[in-house]
This record gives C-alpha cells, sequence and structure tokens, in this order.
C-alpha cells in the first residue's frame, strides 16, 4: 500500500522532471511571480503566523525565528528575485574532450532532482530553499517543525500559486503536513524520492539522520570555529577580529567558540581582551587561568562546544603545531582562523588544518554564501562529500556524461 | 571501551593525516616500492591465494573473481605504476577570487581522508583502490570478503611493507581482518574514522549498507542499460553498437540489458540481431513477440533486470518520448544509449534521460575511466551525490576554502 507521503513524493519526483527540462526563462518568471505572491498574501500569513507564535512556549532564540514581520516577508520576496537575478547553472559545462577514437565527452551541470530539507522554525527558509532550487532546476521537499506547520503551509501554499501561475507542477515545491516522528523517519527513508537530504537543525536532529536516513545527507553540522593567534601576530589586529568573530552575531555556526593563544602573547591578548570585550565569558585551562583571573575552569567538554552565546574558551599552546593538534582534537571543520605576520607559520596551519574553511587574518564571521561570492546559500556543509563549507546552488546539482560517437564499438 | 576495530580506525584516521601532507615526491616513491613489493612477493601471495581458491565452493563467476594469477599480480604492479605517473591531484586549485573587501577566496582540492571500501573476492581491488587512495593523499580502509580473507590480508602485508620502506605509516592503507557480520555493522558506523564508504558489490550489499550505515555512502550500484534504436538510425550502426553493448562483455555492468526499438524499424533490427547474436536469449513484450518468434514473454520484473549474462529484454515503443519513459520506469540511472542520425532526436534523448552517462551512436561499454580519459577508476557511481558515472582520482577528493585578510572584520 502506498502511504499518502510516498504518494505526495511520487509527484513530487514527476514534478522534478518537468523542472529539469524547464527554460531558464520559465525558472525566472516562475521565482518572480512567486515573490509577488508572497507579498500579496503578506496579510494572510501574517495572521497565521501570529496564531504560532502566540501559541509558542519554548524559550530561547526559537521564537524569534519563527516570527515573520512584514519586513522579513519582503526579505522573503527580494531573496527570491534575487536568486532570479543569479546566472543559470544548468547545462554548465564542466570540461569536453575528444577520446583518440573520436569519441566527443562532456560533463554537463544538471539538478540532483528532489532535495529534501528538514528545518526547525524560521518560515522563510521555506521559501529560500524552495527558490534555490526552482533556480537550480530541483523541486524542494520540505519538513518543517510542527511549531512553524501553518506557518509553513500558508508559504507553500503562496510559492504552489505562484508556480500553477507560471504554468509549472504544484509540485514543484511541496511541504511534509504530518509533523509526526513516524513520518520525519519515513521521510528520511524515500530512497526513491529524495536525491538528497540537508537537514538544518540542532545535533539532535542530526543524530536522528544518521540513525534513520536511508538516503543521501549532507550535514549542516555546528560549528566550533577556532580563533589561533601566533605569537608573530599583530596583537591589535587580533583583538579587533576575535572581538568581531565573537561578539557580532553569537548565536551562528561562523561565530568564534573557542581561542587558542600562543603562549608569548597570550597575557597581552587576554588583557586587551578585558578591556574590549569584558562581557564575553571566559572558560580556560590551567594555563590561562593562572594568566587572567577572570577566567573559569573549562572541561575537556566545553572546548568542543558550540554555545551559540557570550562565552569562549581559551586554551593556551606552545607553537602553531599544538594549535593545529587542539583544533584537530576539538574542531568541527567548520571555520578555523589564524592571525600571524608570519607567512611560513599561516601556510602550515592553513594547509593542515582540515576544516570546511580556513582563514589567516580575518574573521570565521566571513565564512557565508553572501560574504564570499556564492549567493544565497542552502546552509554550510561540515562533511567533506559533495560539498563543503558555504553552499550555494552548485552544490545542489549534480554531474552528467554526455558521450557522443560516429558508431564506435569496444574492442 | 574501544573495540580492536575502533583501535585500528584510529590508527587508520592518524596515518591519514600524514597522508595529507606527503610531498607529491614521497607519494610516487611510494607506489613504486609498493608496486616492487607486489612482484618480489609474487610466489607467497599465489601459495596462500590457490588455498583459498581451492576452498571456495560457490559457482558463477566468483572462483575467477578471487583467482590470482602471476599476469594478475603483474597487473596489479603495473596500475600502481600508471597510478604513480598521473598528475598529481593534490591542493589543485578549482577557483580563486578577490572580494570587494580585498580577501583572497580560494578553494582548493583536498583528499577526503579515509576511504572505506567493501568488495568481494578480486583481492586485485585491494591493491587498486590502497594505489588510488595513496595518490590522492588518502588512505584506503579495507573490508573483503571472508572468502579473499587469506589473500587480501597477503596483499594489505606487501602494501605495507612498501609504506614502512618509504617512509610512511604503515595503516596508509588497512584491512578489517574480522569478516563477522557484526564486525561489518560496525565498520559502517565508524563516523569518527571513515570520511566516505564505497561498496563494490551486489544489491545484498548495498541493502545491507542502505540499512546499517551511518557514514556518507557513494553507490556503486547495478546497471541496467538500455540501447534504444530510433527510427531514423542507421540499422548497420545500430546492429553493430547492440551486439558489442551485449556480447562484448557481457558479465559487466556497462554491458546493455535491455533494447527498446521504434515501432518503425523494430522488425528488420530484430531480424538483423537473429543473424547477428543468435546466442542472446531475448523476452519481450507482447508487441516484441510478435515480430519474432524466439522473442519469449518478459516479465514486468525482467525489465528492470541486471542479468550480466546473454540475456536481454526487448520492448517496442512508438517514439522517443515513450524510450525516454520506459528507460525512466525501468533504468538504474548507469549508461543509457540512442542511436539516431536525427540530431534533434539525438538531443532530446540526451537531455531528457537521467542517468550518469548518455550516448548517442556508440556503445555502453565505453562508459569506463580508462574509455573516457579518466584512468584507474574507484567504481562506476549511479548516485547524483558527490561523484556520478566512472570515479577516479577526483572522486576522491574534496574541497576546502582558504580565505586569507589582512584583518578585515564583518559589519
Amino acid at each position: 500500500m502506498t502511504s499518502s507521503l510516498e504518494a505526495q513524493g511520487l509527484a513530487v519526483r514527476a514534478a522534478s522532471r518537468q523542472l529539469a527540462q524547464a527554460s531558464n526563462e520559465r525558472r525566472i518568471a516562475v521565482l518572480e511571480r512567486v515573490a509577488d505572491t508572497l507579498k500579496n498574501r503578506e496579510e494572510e500569513l501574517l495572521a497565521i503566523n501570529a496564531v504560532e507564535v502566540d501559541a509558542y512556549r519554548e524559550s530561547g532564540a526559537g521564537r524569534d525565528r519563527l516570527t515573520l514581520t512584514s519586513q522579513r516577508i519582503a526579505g522573503m520576496a527580494d531573496a527570491l528575485r534575487d536568486i532570479a537575478a543569479a546566472g543559470d547553472p544548468l547545462f554548465e559545462s564542466v570540461d569536453a574532450s575528444v577520446r583518440p577514437n573520436g569519441l566527443r565527452v562532456e560533463r554537463l551541470r544538471v539538478p540532483l532532482g528532489v532535495i529534501g530539507v528538514v528545518y526547525e522554525n524560521r518560515p522563510n527558509v521555506t521559501s529560500d530553499v524552495a527558490g534555490l532550487c526552482v533556480r537550480s532546476g530541483n523541486v524542494a521537499f520540505l519538513r518543517g517543525s510542527a511549531s512553524a506547520l501553518h506557518s509553513n503551509v500558508a508559504v507553500v501554499a503562496a510559492l504552489q500559486a505562484g508556480f500553477v501561475a507560471a504554468g509549472l507542477p504544484r509540485e514543484a515545491a511541496a511541504l511534509v503536513d504530518d509533523v509526526s516522528h513516524e513520518a520525519a523517519v519515513e521521510f528520511m527513508q524515500l530512497t526513491d524520492v529524495l536525491d538528497v537530504l540537508i537537514p538544518r537543525g540542532g545535533p539532535s536532529l542530526i543524530a536522528s539522520m544518521r540513525e534513520h536516513a536511508t538516503v543521501p545527507i549532507i550535514l549542516d553540522g555546528d560549528g566550533n570555529c577556532h580563533v589561533y593567534v601566533d605569537k608573530d601576530a599583530d596583537l591589535a589586529m587580533a583583538t579587533a577580529i576575535i572581538v568581531n568573530a565573537k561578539t557580532q552575531r553569537p548565536g551562528v555556526c561562523n561565530a568564534m567558540e573557542s581561542l587558542v593563544l600562543h603562549e608569548a602573547v597570550a597575557s597581552d591578548v587576554l588583557a586587551a581582551l578585558d578591556d574590549a570585550m569584558p562581557q564575553v565569558r571566559l572558560l580556560g585551562d590551567a594555563r590561562a587561568q593562572a594568566l587572567d583571573a577572570r577566567i573559569e575552569p573549562a572541561s575537556d567538554d566545553d572546548f568542543s562546544k558550540e554555545f551559540l552565546d557570550l562565552v569562549a574558551t581559551v586554551a593556551i599552546v606552545d607553537d602553531v603545531d599544538q594549535a593545529i593538534d587542539h583544533i584537530a582534537r576539538h574542531g568541527s571543520g567548520h571555520s578555523e582562523a589564524i592571525v600571524t605576520n608570519n607567512a611560513a607559520t599561516a601556510d602550515r596551519f592553513l594547509a593542515r588544518v582540515d576544516a570546511a574553511a580556513v582563514l589567516a587574518n580575518t574573521s570565521t564571521r566571513f565564512v557565508d554564501g553572501f560574504e564570499l561570492g556564492l549567493g544565497a546559500e542552502v546552509g554550510i556543509s561540515t562533511q567533506k562529500l559533495h560539498a563543503r563549507g558555504p553552499m550555494g546552488l552548485d552544490a545542489l546539482m549534480g554531474i552528467k556524461w554526455v558521450i557522443r560517437g560516429e558508431g564506435q564499438v569496444r574492442r
């Protein structure tokens, strides 16, 4: 028997075949039409969302993420227009050659097909992801959280009205409306429907996917980002980078969580930070505590933690190699920075630290799709397979070998 | 408590960090040293292998795949030398830009780290995969089948002797020597050790991985490859391509399993095939059976089967779109060919068929790493994520963002 989720999945799969053949003009027109629809339905969206925000009982940043405002809806529409204005990634030639036997071989960029995304709160993710998928000839199959169900249903209805008006199938984006745990597990196992699954959420979501998912996953994991200040650093630059990486927006994955200081400069850097970011709670190892009375003891686990708050760990090291080892042990493979004026030390750090992004003399906060020139991003991959770091349209594409002959056969 | 597999995994992970930093010269020297070691140990390898071949009780192609000969060992050594001679893929620049704020952003190709491969019989895969991994700065962590355990242990010992002689850690390639089901499941869940897992085996291996694996997988799946003969085909060319794709080596994944014929030419093509490949058993739909008395009835399942034998299905269609639909329904996403002299029809087929490789006027047998210019291959991916089609060194690499500034912070 086909479950309702499977039946929906088959419709989504069928729509993906149409999307993959839709012309550039058609895909642009759709995104513009959908942007209009979102703005036209603003009042309705805000009313539905207000009921859910009102019912939301958890503390923390969740409530803010759940909330739609007139400005946020305008932002969603603008994001769709920006995505429409990006270059067409479909059927781009990756490489081409002619073999000795005359075969013409080319690799073209093609859509992955159906992109599953599981996310929490944030109804704006619904339209952002759907927009990126349409631009790249893919279909978004979305599963939001229970707390945002009605908001997401309303956003998807607006998207679908735009699709139909522009001559595309309704299911060019679709939402799973059963928010039970059973449906979530079934969703992660739709191997005939989903080409990839992208979790955008906390460690418990990722653990659940690792346990249940049978479709390929791209992990948008934690960011335990380090800044290492080398003995050859410009200390004013180091201080400015640390303050920016830690405090400019502490609740995001590319914020600094861990500070690693060369012993030769540790005392000066800590003194500067006492002035520059007194509001940040510091947890440190014994050597750090000996240098600065305000540093509290850190457990081994603390060094691996993503605080997403005005808290950071401090570790003192003897040299760059100890810093690299500390990061290898505690890092999450997101973004790791060094501050140094010594080019050889910078190169050593950049070559040996294994992370999606490594930076010299700048803030980890720059590891972001817009900042790095990709435009809107689907997330930041902390895995190595397929996509790593900020994921733009390219991360939603695969390749296809196209081979043309004149009757060649193999001997 | 750490299991022995975990402990081995940690040593492999540590070795991968050394491999990722090994110079091009070092990696070339290692591959040449390992090739020598394999040839020097030929007698020992053959003796150990002979005992296992003798004990092998299953029928089919397994026995041949298990068998080492003097010639095969020479082939393994030659393959390692060929891999050594390929260009260095490490730290290749994928793209680079300077952002408006002066940040210099580059993406470099880096090793994935630890590549897990699960395979059946074929002790030659042991050295082929290990060689590709070393060339690309990765470590191979291998799990072969019980029937080939002693042969694989001997091959890995030869590899490791070469590594140590060339100054690399022993664990630059490693073999799981516990061939129990429990150890297999534990292996597929070594998320702290394996960066990717590649199954090289039949549907039951792939099903087991889908169920148990918690590390990312690249599927080297079945090939149900089609050849579609269009009404505008050159029939002599079509016959030659079909005969080549079906009979040149029927036991491999890029052999043709399914023939799709336009009704206007079906009768002529079938008549030509009665002469050109009478040894091939044909199973067909009612329309095919009506055209050729030797065609037996095919079940719906038959149209989706990978026979790996001198058997093929035949389906008759009214036009290219019906052929595309037939392939969408029954294909495995491996390699799909059209024979036609009509450029528009060829383009339609090549654009609309969703497979790792699509071909016009040539044999599916060309979908192979060597034939397409990649050199030795790790397998042929039938998934869309990360790698699709023949996988060469590139498929074993990821990217890393390297960002250099002069103190820039984000506003």
